[in-house]
């Protein structure tokens, strides 16, 4: 079109795209076309502030590499992943909430009642809950992929201290569909702020904190994955999560127990002699 | 917020913007993150459809670089360049279009009636126009920053037979407000479709050419600066630039002119005796 103008941009758009483009790109990049020319309008966007956003984007890919995914972040810190696991979450099961990016795909194997918590200081946390449908009937053979940041609030890819596996496991559940395992209660941490993501959050006045949580993903035959979190209803940041994870049916609270009444059928069972932290947790899935 | 829904989202999000905050960088981000949600709730995003687009962004930050502009020619064949062009132009001036990749901010001064052909071989071509402010009067002392293609449908800076300058050059007006000089007709080319962009033009069926054109930087004190291109009206590519750019105002006729009509005043004056093609295209320029 010789004339494009502003008002006829986005139609013209639409009208370079071919006869037998696959239907669900056409609407897709229809609906992100047409929100990205609707957004310049509204603003009146100008060259220079073009120009800034084309460098932010540059930057952001100079940063990131195998290990740090600044366009995960920036996409966590404008709401767009928790957005994403909203609309994919379905009512009758857990919530999900961010992957985030210290997942480890080759996790070692915990058994029932394992440790995680190793040669590290902290509070004992006892956490266990039975991995369950929508009937409430417990699924065995899940796998329940859990990690955790340790008591300094690193993750072990970002702690040269800890080895790679700290603080991840993976464990099946029996015919009883029970998780459970031992840990250090996990901290809250900030996301990184020394790249362009932190800039974005340095001028909005916003904090770069998260609540501390435990991360899981739990799988099954015939049932959705389930990549979730849980957050302990105390933690000062649960309001404010700056990636938006929280949701109401993922917070939890960790009873204090008291000193000589931690149970058997636990690694740590006979070492633990002074009050721990207990946390129970059940996770459901929906079939598929 | 703990009860962060799909809903509610975008609220949670403004909410967490500090009061200080720039109004402007609020009113952008406010707009593009509202509408980035939108977006994202309309087509009900998959885990899969953000991972590949996060894997996009990924892919787009490797292949760029200080010569590789892969974000510019995404926003370019979305439509966000030429849509930035046409919300910050003035309707009493000439349109504005895009700038791309190819503009050297050193060109060589150009004298009045100079040459840019030089060596290459193809249509000699002779442009020449006044730049004139609303009211049609001439500007003297405005610089014209022309650029364009070789014969062979490249730009200097991707062409290891051409010299760094090649068709390149910066010219200022006398008192008459007028820029002239020859060169060889551009001809039309693709923008590079071995990276992640040329992936999106493929998938949507579109090609990737651009129609020849003419490229002006024009800049005077008093005056905004006008970016801007001029295309023929004959060019097979007017009515489907690939990047938008074409606006009805800057459509051009090169016109033949017969053998032994070539006139004074030109540094070729006198060596071409055959048919040669000219234009005539005034540029306004709106006062700031």
């Amino acid at each position: 079109m010789r004339d494009v103008t502003k008002d006829n941009l986005t139609d013209v758009f639409m009208g370079y795209l071919g006869d037998d483009v696959n239907p669900r790109l056409r609407e897709v990049l229809g609906s992100l076309v047409t929100h990205l020319h609707a957004f310049a309008k509204e603003v009146n966007l100008t060259h220079e502030e073009w120009e800034k956003g084309i460098s932010f984007l540059e930057r952001t890919g100079d940063i990131s590499d195998k290990e740090r995914h600044e366009f995960v972040l920036l996409s966590d810190v404008l709401g767009l992943s928790s957005l994403v696991d909203m609309i994919n979450t379905r009512p009758e099961g857990t919530s999900s909430s961010v992957l985030g990016p210290f997942h480890i795909s080759d996790a070692p194997k915990l058994a029932i009642g394992g440790d995680m918590k190793g040669r590290f200081e902290g509070p004992v946390l006892l956490s266990e809950g039975i991995v369950k449908n929508t009937e409430g009937e417990p699924i065995e053979g899940a796998t329940v992929d859990i990690w955790q940041t340790a008591p300094n609030g690193l993750y072990s890819s970002q702690d040269p201290d800890q080895d790679t596996y700290s603080f991840h496991g993976l464990q099946t559940t029996a015919a009883d569909g029970r998780y459970a395992f031992t840990s250090v209660r996990p901290v809250e941490y900030t996301v990184p702020t020394d790249g362009p993501v932190g800039e974005i959050l340095n001028a909005c006045g916003r904090h770069p904190w998260r609540p501390s949580h435990l991360h899981f993903i739990v799988k099954a035959e015939g049932y959705r994955s389930l990549v979730t979190e849980v957050f302990p209803e105390d933690d000062p940041y649960l309001d404010q999560d700056t990636v938006f994870g929280v949701r109401n049916d993922l917070v939890m609270r960790y009873q204090t127990m008291p000193a000589g009444s931690f149970p058997e059928g636990f690694e740590l069972s006979g070492t633990v002699n002074d009050e721990y932290l207990k946390v129970q947790f059940d996770l459901t899935l929906v079939k598929t």
